[in-house]
């Protein structure tokens, strides 16, 4: 695309002011729109060194409201992100509903970066693509307007502008090596940005090309894609998206019904095993820790099932500083404000670490699918968001475990009466657990669409059969420790 | 993603079998849902040579009824062929509303064969990806189901078969020269396959590798793909799709109220120029034809805006056998069954040809537009739709001139009671005209919207100011002139 670009037409001087002063108080009308409309709006600035990506970013929030926008630039990634999935710090930085975000620089420059030096193989270099246009994909589907801008300057331009820059002294802390090295190696840089830009050009987030020879014709082409851009984000507002075709090889699962819930362990048994297990996953963690593995435990399961305790016997194994737990309640506004898995990205582990989820992101195919939380189309759109999801971490190396804890509704019911006769155990049950039982067989329905949907090779369902809690605990200690042995 | 693919393992004969049948039925049950759901599937079958596109294709339709599907296979393309757009003997190809298309070879093939024969540079490969990325991305946004199967084998496996068909008389024409070639050069088939899968796997068509190590394992995966997809779009039908942003530099276009329509030619002026200009494009109909350039002249305007009389001055200047006017009128059944550019596809001229248009594409805009024939959703995706349309054409080295016939609101009044009053005109005239001119202001800022929104530069719009006609015919012929001499 980029090498292939013909440069559009630059008008003459006065119909580019005539056309800059009308975008301008087109995009002052457009910013109070997408406030109203709710629509987060992401803009990623790239392109070669001393093209103007910090001018032109200023001249376009001059126009703005400062309440409605944050600039970012991401700089070299600290210890702390190297040490989580690759998509971590952008994803992290997507903007609320009804806002702005400006990125200098954003993940393409990353993959480019990493690619031109070398660091990273063809098939790594693939997975990467893959990544990214899962992420602006997804962004799209869920409202984002996702804009990708890329200033271009020919290599005796941008060698005009490093050496002017350099003589003044003023300028010339801004000219780097990596500048210079860049136009030096201009035509080995324009290879690996046109093919990154041909591998990453969606028709949902597509790249558009900016003549950056000068500033206010490059803030004019800027400002008519972002305002025709934003007039079609707010006409998709609100509608519903096309569920994709599921790609992720799916293994089979029986159905919740079909599980006998008969297993059980005696107190001599369970003790001995529990002890056994806790001292295996101790070592093992230490070893994780070591080669820098994350685990993602995730637990999904009946009120009342057992959850808490379960979670306490695999944490009780582990080193307090290798670990969190992370409690998962109904998302804040802040949360709710962007994309739903936002709330998950932001808790993820460090590599080495374990995190344990009571309760995730299936929340939205269960509660928030059956309580009307989200729209229809959101639900189903987010089997295939949350494959996609569990494949990042995968990708990024995680052993990922998901646990159905199980009961039967006899069970239940029993746990229920007993929490509710037992003064110090009153405050596990509410109301809401009442009526949830009531839902009883929508959620079991909802739970078998979800294990079926969801259970990739990569990151499989595990249902703990814990009408004997005590058996539960034992499987999934079991389990994490087969989960981790294959992966060491 | 082929380079880097994990086989999925093959389940043991006794779930193999019922997994199978249980597929099977599921198929046999999707046909009619597909029929009654009125969802066009379009599936593509590629692989390497030896794989086994055949037998897997019998296999797939002993579970269907003979009516519900058709097998096609696309072979090397004739010299009528040749004469087309690249995509154009796929687009006629695409199955009717409720219907499925096996295809066996697709455009990937043809894209592929000239890759390796080094027939296509890079700048000519990547066009054509683009192309193709359009293309399934439109039929996807239109409700077609497409998937898009490759049957993967590695390189014993391929020799193994290929000599066991050679060596047997009764299947050894089956074995080309092609395969052997293909066998030899494996690797670098791989290479090129690896890479068209990458370039065009996208999510709303995304490709499925399958292990072709035995036809009823291959069976079984292409089922359950298909079953899946079958029930995922009949999820989607009839929502709405996101429009999508544009991506094609457009030029400033005056509204049509400040367009002075005073302008006029004498009878003496008219009658030396319309000489002159049509011995002039006779001219250039012959040099348009020795150097195969494909013209397009595409008609819009008002009722009684006098299109009929400005085509035939065009066409008078034409060699009967290099041109050929489309009247488009309402679409028929079968037409409407597909996508709504597919009665223009198999409209289109050979190279060196000239076809003109009397009413286009653009009714998608404007009277299925204004009339409810098709959705909001359908048509407000048609601009971005008619762009990539026009842009194909453009690659394929077509001149495109799209003509708006404008006359004023009394200038229609005035011929239309004209052609009343006059005995052998009143056949022009119906009542349907008449209710359309009650609808004037809205067509009038439809009308506005289609000029802004896909005036490219490789399909730009001119108004014909024609409430004087001679003074509209004379700049259409030189319209036409002038954009056939730039490009010759």
């Amino acid at each position: 695309m980029l090498k292939s670009w013909s440069k559009p037409k630059r008008p003459d001087e006065v119909e580019l002011e005539t056309r800059l002063k009308a975008e301008r108080e087109k995009l002052e009308r457009n910013q109070i729109k997408v406030k109203e409309g709710k629509v987060p709006v992401f803009i990623v600035f790239e392109g070669w060194g001393a093209a103007g990506k910090g001018s032109v970013t200023g001249r376009i929030i001059k126009n703005m409201d400062p309440r409605f926008f944050k600039v970012e630039s991401v700089k070299e990634p600290t210890e702390e992100e190297l040490r989580k999935p690759f998509l971590y710090r952008y994803f992290i930085r997507i903007p609320e509903a009804g806002r702005f975000t400006f990125l200098d620089s954003s993940w393409m420059k990353e993959v480019v970066t990493d690619k031109i030096k070398g660091e990273l193989s063809q098939k790594a270099y693939r997975s990467e693509i893959d990544s990214v246009k899962r992420f602006e994909r997804t962004l799209a589907d869920n409202g984002y307007l996702m804009l990708k801008f890329f200033l271009h300057i020919d290599e005796k331009e941008q060698k005009r502008r490093l050496n002017g820059l350099k003589k003044d002294k003023n300028t010339s802390w801004r000219v780097s090596e990596k500048d210079m090295y860049q136009n030096k190696h201009y035509d080995k840089y324009l290879e690996v940005f046109n093919r990154y830009i041909d591998d990453t050009n969606q028709s949902n987030a597509p790249w558009y090309l900016i003549d950056a020879i000068d500033k206010k014709w490059a803030e004019l082409q800027i400002l008519e894609i972002l305002n025709q851009g934003i007039e079609t984000a707010l006409t998709n507002r609100g509608n519903a998206v096309p569920i994709l075709q599921n790609v992720f090889p799916l293994m089979p699962v029986p159905k919740l019904s079909d599980i006998p819930l008969d297993k059980a362990l005696s107190d001599e048994e369970y003790n001995a095993e529990l002890d056994k297990c806790q001292k295996k996953l101790r070592k093992l963690h230490n070893e994780l820790y070591l080669k820098k593995i994350p685990v993602i435990i995730a637990y999904e399961g009946w009120d009342a099932a057992g959850k808490g305790g379960n979670i306490k016997r695999i944490a009780g194994a582990l080193d307090a500083r290798g670990y969190e737990v992370n409690p998962i309640a109904s998302p804040e506004p802040h949360e709710k404000a962007r994309h739903f898995l936002w709330r998950f990205w932001v808790r993820l582990p460090k590599t080495g670490h374990i995190a344990i989820f009571d309760r995730t992101w299936y929340g939205r195919v269960m509660v928030e699918r059956l309580e009307g939380f989200c729209s229809e189309n959101d639900w189903k759109r987010a089997y295939n968001e949350i494959n996609e999801f569990e494949k990042e971490l995968a990708d990024w190396g995680a052993i990922i475990i998901k646990f159905w804890v199980q009961i039967d509704k006899e069970t239940q019911l029993e746990r229920f009466t007993l929490r509710q006769n037992t003064p110090e155990k009153q405050w596990k049950i509410t109301d809401e657990d009442w009526r949830n039982r009531e839902k009883w067989d929508l959620y079991e329905n909802a739970v078998n669409e979800m294990l079926q949907k969801t259970n990739t090779e990569y990151a499989p369902w595990y249902v703990l059969e814990s009408n004997d809690k005590k058996y539960a605990r034992i499987k999934a200690l079991k389990t994490v420790i087969k989960a981790i042995e294959e992966r060491l």
